[in-house]
Formats: structure tokens, sequence, C-alpha cells
């Protein structure tokens, strides 16, 4: 991978792939920023502030929850449709994307996804205080399919037309147990997996990160089985129930490295039939996550060794005649790690923009979209959408649209991507 | 309320509530089963045992979750009405009940549960191997119910008229979460609540135990409630799922007397929304008993004191700055205790037919329909529908539909509810 990785540096440092001229990012977003049609594209984005506000609130009010992002891409895509897009479609995974045509130079994705961690049934209606809007999903990533949206829309108001085509993608199963399905379609057997060179996600968060390290992470699902049976008559038997809290207090117990940063979570817990019955399964999913990856591996060997000590520990203290507890360990995620160069074109230029609008960029590594074309050594980097937000992957979830800052949040995006993208035909931006 | 029930308990002595002629419980059995007409009826049950396990299998394939009775209390509430009983209905509360008109002597309510403990979605179908029929459910209770329609047919088919009314009873509510709900509405609200004077529950095992004691027993949902997040970028938040954890491991240590017989139980745990989410709510049901009131009282507060302890122990392990974990208890079941004298006409009278069968019974406390009767003074107890079973509230749950073994333990039933409506009219049993 690394291999293939340095060498699309190569051409990317060239200028060969994303851009036309060589020259400093500096001065390439400088006299990006400088042309007319960009002005005109961002006075548009300001004119057009109420429909993102609008679309938000109505995207964000479809639910889509992990593997449920039917609906929500069915709305998406009508909304791609609506805009001067070649090909728009759904492919197989349920990815909904759609091509804005260059002066032919290589191909650049932009994605932002569809799906939200919250299950079927969650309330994600919008509450508004103020400019504060709240809602399960709203920020991430609800926020960042509507800045492309409104990216879109800005540079066909300006007439912009850049070098590279652009493939813009609503993208599905990036959280959780989506395990970036999306992302592994488009790159594994999607009809542009040859053709993209170049790869920017947008995020739901505040502009300072970028995000050019793939964080790896492992995921399983552990279910510790046994006999089951009543719960006065069958008392003293062992009971998976008790064998998942002793193991959900080990992996409570884990210690992990602040440097390279490491984590785990137990996320989601649930089995049993009836408050008097013993269950005959208790299960629960679990994360582990670390920057470096050997770090990871240990985790996976400690945190394996705790769930088979529960299973054991069980059997030792209560009575095993009609059964005992056996413990399965199922890997439900495996994300990729890597890195895109910080010398590499994408993130100079990237880092250029942000530096033009006063914000200096700090750069991260984080399980995104990203990780999947990182790992196929393809550059990438994940950024945020900007404006307000916080209490992601909670139910008090919120972005403030306060206008001044969503415009230079969707501004930034736009500017990033023409950095990347390049412009052709009688553009004097290089 | 013990005044009330020695008061009913002297009725009863004297015979002049469920029996007509004062004699001693062996003799009134041994009449019972020398009468012709008894004769005829366990012939009846000989001949009719095809249709029992028909019954049985078909029964036992319409699901009845808890709160989700309705199509089984359809389908039992159609066999009823093929049977020559007065006023079959279903109450507001989804008993299906049946009256079979004796002779005007006070009335004894039979019952047997419609539900089991096995959620939506639970695969009922009956597996057979020989003649051990496996399916969640088939023994508790389905077996009981389908023993009350194979009594109420011999008894038809032999011409018994029995001293006393007897209401039979398809009832909600039994298991679990139920809390009784079937048996709180018939005494409480529905319409023969002032009339019942005495009470049998039919329930699913092997007949050796006549439960004469109401176990006591209390239920808790808690909930451990924190603010939620990301589980790398937020990971040293508390987090509901390691409180629970904690709190699994507390209640698993618990000691317990084994006389009195106290016990605990996790039945269901659940909560959180993705793998890569810390969750905002994590939750479980949990299941307290004991044959002594006091130590169940002592052990419930031993019990809410670990809870607040888990929250605490985790809100001083990790962060609490966006949130600190706090524990919801709520209970959601409550059976109250209380005993039928061993003394007591109904008590003796079954033990003298569980004799005249060669069982000797023992006297057991329990906690069933006959909690609610028992706990308001009215005389009650609950016999099993006998044959061979086993591994009740699992998934292997099974019934074995032996002929003999099933026509004895129908014969047992239908005995002991003759000892005690008494037959009337120029019947030569006393």
């Amino acid at each position: 991978m690394n291999g293939i990785r340095v060498l699309l540096a190569i051409l990317l440092a060239t200028g060969s792939v994303l851009g036309q001229t060589p020259t400093t990012p500096d001065e390439r977003v400088r006299q990006i920023r400088a042309d007319p049609r960009y002005q005109r594209a961002v006075e548009f984005i300001n004119s057009d502030y109420p429909r993102f506000v609008r679309e938000l609130v109505e995207l964000t009010e479809i639910p889509a929850p992990p593997f449920g992002e039917q609906e929500r891409g069915a709305a998406y895509l009508a909304m791609l449709r609506e805009l001067a897009l070649t090909n728009p479609e759904r492919d197989a995974e349920g990815n909904v994307m759609g091509v804005r045509r260059g002066t032919g130079g290589p191909l650049l994705a932009v994605a932002a996804h569809l799906d939200t961690v919250f299950p079927e049934g969650t309330d994600v209606t919008v509450r508004r205080n103020g400019t504060q809007l709240f809602a399960p999903g709203i920020g991430d990533d609800t926020a960042g399919l509507v800045t492309l949206l409104a990216v879109i829309r800005a540079m066909d108001a300006a007439g912009i037309q850049t070098s590279s085509d652009i493939l813009f993608v609503g993208d599905v199963g990036e959280e959780g147990s989506g395990d970036l399905r999306g992302m592994k379609h488009l790159f594994g057997e999607g009809r542009y997996r040859n053709a993209i060179r170049a790869f920017i996600s947008i995020e739901g968060g505040r502009q300072a990160d970028i995000t050019n390290a793939a964080l790896g992470s492992r995921r399983y699902r552990v279910t510790f089985r046994g006999p089951g049976g009543h719960s006065y008559s069958a008392f003293g038997i062992v009971s998976p129930a008790f064998a998942i809290g002793n193991a959900i207090r080990k992996i409570s117990e884990l210690e992990v490295p602040e440097f390279p940063k490491t984590t785990f979570n137990v996320g989601v817990i649930g089995g049993g039939t009836s408050v008097n019955s013993i269950p005959f399964e208790s299960w629960m999913e679990v994360d582990l996550r670390s920057e470096d990856n050997d770090v990871l591996d240990e985790l996976s060997i400690d945190f394996e060794r705790l769930m088979q000590e529960a299973a054991t520990e069980e059997n030792e203290t209560r009575r095993t005649g009609q059964g005992s507890i056996e413990v399965e360990l199922e890997v439900i995620g495996e994300r990729p790690s890597g890195e895109t160069d910080l010398t590499s074109p994408i993130v100079q230029r990237t880092a250029a923009v942000f530096r033009s609008f006063g914000i200096e960029p700090t750069f991260s590594r984080s399980s995104t979209d990203s990780n999947i074309p990182i790992s196929l050594g393809i550059p990438a980097v994940t950024i945020d959408r900007g404006g307000l937000g916080g209490r992601s992957h909670s139910l008090e979830e919120w972005v403030d649209v306060n206008r001044e800052e969503t415009v230079k949040g969707i501004q930034v995006v736009l500017t990033t991507i023409l950095a990347l993208a390049g412009v052709g035909g009688n553009s004097n931006i290089p």
C-alpha cells in the first residue's frame, strides 16, 4: 500500500492529478479567492442560506438508522437530481451520488454520510431555540450532506467549471456497525472504483481538524449463552446476565495508554426474555480503538482473554449441571488504519485553505469514511462543515445555524474542493 | 386479612361452602372415585386423549408473550364456546372464561394462564421426538389450559353435575411483568369478584406439590442514565454501561439464605444506540423473591443500596463534566404473600386426592395466580396438570404426552375439582 501511496503523492505533487499549474498551496488558495466567480459563489451561499436551514431540518427529520438509510437516501437523491449532475444514481449498497463534470481532470470524490447512530424509533423532530437546532443526527452528518448541496448550487450559480470531475456522494454505513460498508462498496465494486484519485469526507463538526490519518478500530459482538430457566426454581444455575455483568466490569477496568490514544466502549447491551427467567443469552457490542495498530492488537488480545475469564468465573461460581456458560466473540467491525502524508498536496492545500480563513489547522487521526481510501493509498482527508454544534451521538445533539458562521463553514468547504479540483476552461484560477 | 381467612376456613370446614355432607377428605375422595359417572368420565378422558394432544399443539403454536395474549385468548375462548358453559366471555383485562353451572353451590374458580414468558418473535413451533414435544411455553402453562378443556368435556360426557358453579378461566399476566394482572382484575373488578369462594390454579408441571402458600416477590426496572457521547472523542466520561456492569456484578455477589429460600435474578438487560456511542441509558429488570416477607424487605433494601453504589462508583471513576450517572429504580412488580392453612378443607381435600393416586403431596410456597386470592383470604391452591415435562422458561421446554401419564394427570385434576365442588342433584357423590 505504501508504495502506491507514495506514487500517487508524487503524481499529486506535480500538479498533474488534481491541479493544472504547479504553484504553492497558499498562492493557489489566494488566486481562487480572488476570482470574481468565486466571489459570486460566496454571495450566492449567503443568499441561499434560508434553503440550507430548510433542507437541514427536512433531511434531519427523515430517520436514517444504521442499515435503514433508504428513505433519507431517496430524499437526498431527489435533491441531487434537481442539480445539474451527470448520472445521478443509487448504487447497490445504497450510496446516492452524481458527477459534476469538469474539463476532464482526474476524479475527486466528496462525500457526507447518510446514516446516523440512532436506532429506528428515535424521535428525530428538530427542536429550535433561537438559532440553535436540536435533534439526533442533525450535525453528524446531516449538516455535512446539506453543505454539499449548498456548495454545488453555489458553483452552478457562479458558473464555476473545475478541472476535475467531482463525484458528490451521500454514503451509507459510516457509523458503528455500518462498518464503512458504503465506502467499501464505492472503492471495492462501485463503477468509479478505479477512477477516484482523491477523496474528501465532510463531517458535521467545527472546522479545525484535518483528519489525514485513519484510526483503526475493531468491534465485537460478544454473546454469553447458558441453559436459562426459572428465576426461582432454577436459582443457583449459571446466568449469562451475571457473566456479562462481570465481563463489562472487567472491560471498565482495562488500562489503556493516553498516547497513543486508545479507547474502549460498551455500546449496546441486550438479552433475556422476562424478569422471572434466567436468561439463556446476554450480549453486547464493544468498540476498541487505538491510534497504534500494535496497541489495538494487544488490547484485542487482552479483551478476548477477559471475555473467556468472565465465562469461566461464572461457571466456577454457580451450578453448571443443566449447562455451562459459553461465550462467542464475533468481529463485527474492522476498520483499517493508515495515513495520508502531511506533505501530500491534498493535506497541504486543505491546510492552506484553513489558514486563509484564519483557522490554524490541527492534523488528526480518526475513524471516518476516509479510512477506506487512505488504506488503499488514495489521498484522502476528512474535514468538517464548520459552524457551531455539539453533543454528537447523544440525544442532545445540536447545531447553531447562526448565519455568519454557517456561511463561512460552507465557504471553507467550497474553497477546499476548488483547491483540490482546480479550475479549467478560461478560468484564471489555476 | 387473617380474620377473613379464618372465617372462610370455618365455613369451609362445616362443608357448607363447597361440599354438602361433612365427611373426612379421604372418604369424600373414595366416594367420588367409586361413582359410575366418575368412571365414565375417566374413560372419556382416555378416549379423548388424541384431542388433548392436538389442542396442546394448536394452542402452543399461538404465541402469547407478556401483554400479547390476545390471539391465544381468542382461540381459547372459541374452544370454551364449544362447551356447554354459561356466559363465555373475555373480560376487560383479557381473561377468557365461562361458568359450568352446578346446583347453586358457592362458586369455585379454576384457572390456567394464557401467557408465556417468551417475547414476541420467539419460535413456538412444536418439535416432536416420539411422545416428547418441545416448544417454549408448551408446559407452562399451555398444558394447563388444555387440561381444563379435557376436564370439562369429561364432566359433560359423563353427565356429572356439581354442587358448586365452576368458573373456568384462561387468564392473562401470570408471568413476569404481567404481575398477576389477570388475577388482580378477576378478584378486584371482575363480575365474579365477590362470588368466588375458592380457587384452584392449574400449572404445567408434574404432580407432587400442592402450593398452598404465596411466594412474595418484588420486581424492579433499574435504569442508569448518563450524558452519552462518542466512543472515541468522549472516551473517559461516565458510562451507564459500565455502571450497570458493576451493578450486575454486585447483584451476582448478594448473599441470600437457603432457608427461608430467597433468590435474585437479572432477567432482561438493554440499552445503548450503537457500538461506537457511549450509551445514554442502560437498564435491567430484576426479580427478588423470598419465602419470608421480612427477608425480602431486607434484600430489597440491600439491593437498592447497591444500585446507588454502582452509580456513585462510576461517577468517582470517570469524568462527570458533561453529566453524571443517575440511577432510577422503578418497582414493576409486587406480589403479595400469604398462606392457605394446611388444615383448611381445600388443602386437606386436595391432599386426599393426591394420596388416592399414590402421590404423597408436598406443600410448597410459590408465586402463582393463587397469590391474589390467598392474599385476599380466599382459600386457594395451585396444583400441576401432571404428566412429564421440564426446562420451563427455557427455549428447550418440553412435555411428554405419554398417554398413561397424561390421562392420569387430567384425572387427578378432575378429581380435585370434584372434591372441592361437590356433586349435587341425585348424585351419590357427597
